[in-house]
């Protein structure tokens, strides 16, 4: 406990931008952040009041971090599993717990377990029963018995899609694969992989909620998620024109997820949207893309969300502050732009006096998420328009390309 | 510039709530507020990522701290003039200037300037023309003369408001006095005063406005603030069932005080409604208590709005989010509450899921202002109702009195 505040501290490990927004929805709650990062200028870093440095891999790192710390959270699913377990046997409040993280951390066990709880998931096969990420099998396939299953599993239906089971993100640690010879040189590279039915999508959708240890869960309004390369470039919400019966059911997915799989904190469950119903794409737990738009859109963020769940408060409001909603994310330009992002600022802010910005502090790279705008207003085709224009312009003013 | 992020850097000179909310709101501008503070364990101290120590009424450590900072803002109007003067002839960019500032700190200058401009003020008269804060008069008026001037101003007219024209705050440096006897034992302390007509007011109303040093002015729906003994304790906005004429009566007082006096950065009117019209009460030239409620109550904060001001910035969209807001200030109960902050929060949370609360993370003392809380809906009465009963429960649980 702050002796300061009387209030429990929070840890997060991890000084990415979930940590920065994290930090800012805490100062209202009494809190301040304390974080966990791996540079003094990371995101999370440059705002925080509380800010150690070390490697979240090194578990001595981690057990001094979580020292005086009364629930520990995550920014990213890096720590290595075996650490977080270390953490809770040690003593310290982890939350999400191991066992619960693992399903975020590992996507064949991931398919496994939704599996098992006859949740809808496309359809899918581990490739590697020896794969560092499946040291509870016996290593006992090889990559040639490998290829012969997917083989087997894509006949007739290639192109399938093939994933890391672990650290994907943005669209890396997934491949298309077009046919044997593809799959095998992947194979051949020793990542752990699993392999799905390349599903014919209708659009993405995902389901956020929060549970807390007590078991309360809230969920937020489902949203559509537009994806360009593999990354989330806008969200809308509430998704457009989607039925009644649907949302209920991809929340319904959410609420069993959190609860069978005992996850503490946000869980954003990725959705695919077919013809023939939803199925679960991915699990994050953890404050996620696809819920910033609750900033500014819903009467509780998701980081205000994420942090009374692990402190165990009750939930708060997730309604909608407007009837529509929309979050675009910007993305780093091309190096060579000769105008600067503090002026970038003056002419958007000009141009859009409702357009919400977010940025995260980041050095800009190409393709990376430097931050995001959300819009809020009554017609979802103007509040997009006007959230896309506001990033595209913050990612490349239109003036530099002439 | 921070070369980190490519962003000017805001120094605030004071570690209060309102430096805390201010960084809360720099976070999304990929800002990170640069603090100076008494002590570290100040309220802003605790949140923000950019932590400097120092006595604001020191000349050399204001120097200091304004080395790097591109533009120096204030939490309080408490830094003596004459340093807000040095720090700009040595090059500072102080917002709101030394020449406006000096308007909010000297109630006699502030009433001379308003009532100068034609704007409608209370009756008025300075008590003390030698008074330390009117170094620009002769010392020629003794103590007895100011009584004779205070007699003479308030006779037939007893009882009249005293104002000390400097540091006052939350009641304290005004005073009502019944008669001479009273108004002898005030100026015999030598407090330098002004005296004004006791207002027979309907209620206290505040036009906030922002200003930028381009000129662009945005206000805010105007608001009615309740006060007790001098503190304000509930704001509601818009203020219910004020007229149009009024409201834009009130925002046009505002936007020209915010003109002529060359204000930049928030400015917040303090208004008494009669029964003959609008008279102004008091000024402060940065974030204000009368505006907290736009953290979630309008689409820019005015803590965002104080940013982009003083960052010559174009202003945000000071739309309300919902017909009806209601901030309610938490004030510090007495000591020997069993029941301890983070168990208040609790019970609170569950009892209200859309209560917004805020947290100063100050030590509680009988009276202090230690957080507020904000509720929005569609219904006046209600969201009034609501945050009251939440601020009243963090101030002092209704089981604890048994």
């Amino acid at each position: 406990m702050d002796l300061r505040t009387g209030l429990p501290v929070v840890g997060m490990v991890g000084g990415g931008q979930l940590a920065r927004m994290t930090h800012q929805a805490a100062i209202p709650l009494g809190q301040s952040l304390r974080v966990l990062v791996n540079a003094t200028d990371d995101s999370a870093a440059l705002v925080a009041g509380d800010v150690r440095v070390g490697d979240h891999t090194d578990l001595e790192a981690l057990m001094a971090f979580a020292k005086g710390v009364d629930v520990l959270t995550f920014d990213h699913e890096h720590v290595p599993h075996e650490h977080v377990k270390a953490l809770a046997d040690a003593g310290v409040a982890v939350r999400p717990s191991a066992d619960a993280l693992l399903y975020a951390q590992d996507k064949g066990r991931m398919r496994e377990r939704l599996s098992a709880l006859g949740l809808p998931v496309p359809r899918w096969r581990p490739v590697s029963e020896g794969g560092e990420s499946r040291a509870h099998a016996s290593r006992q396939s090889t990559p040639s018995s490998s290829i012969t299953d997917v083989e087997k599993f894509a006949e007739g239906v290639w192109p399938v899609v093939a994933k890391a089971t672990q650290g994907g993100y943005d669209g890396k640690g997934v491949w298309l694969l077009d046919g044997p010879d593809e799959a095998k040189r992947l194979i051949d590279t020793g990542t752990p992989l699993i392999v799905e039915e390349k599903v014919p999508l209708v659009r993405e959708l995902a389901a956020v909620v929060a549970r807390s240890p007590y078991g309360q869960v809230a969920a937020y309004p489902v949203v559509e998620t537009v994806q360009q390369d593999g990354i989330c470039v806008e969200v809308l919400a509430p998704a457009p024109g989607l039925s009644d019966e649907s949302a209920v059911e991809a929340q319904q997915i959410a609420i069993r997820v959190a609860t069978e799989l005992d996850v503490v904190g946000v869980l954003a469950v990725e959705l695919f949207e077919t013809r023939g119903g939803l199925l679960v794409n991915e699990l994050a737990m953890r404050p996620h893309n696809s819920a910033h738009w609750t900033i500014e859109g819903a009467r509780t963020s998701q980081f205000e969300q994420h942090l009374r769940a692990v402190l165990d408060y009750p939930l708060g409001d997730t309604s909608l502050t407007a009837p529509a909603v929309c979050m675009a994310n910007v993305l780093g330009g091309p190096p060579d732009i000769p105008m600067g992002i503090d002026e970038r600022l003056h002419h958007l802010f000009a141009a859009d006096p409702g357009a919400k910005v977010h940025l995260y502090g980041k050095a800009v790279r190409p393709g990376r998420k430097i931050g995001h705008v959300t819009v809020v207003g009554d017609d979802p085709t103007e509040v997009r328009a006007r959230a896309a224009r506001a990033a595209a312009w913050l990612h490349r003013p239109p003036a530099t390309t002439h």
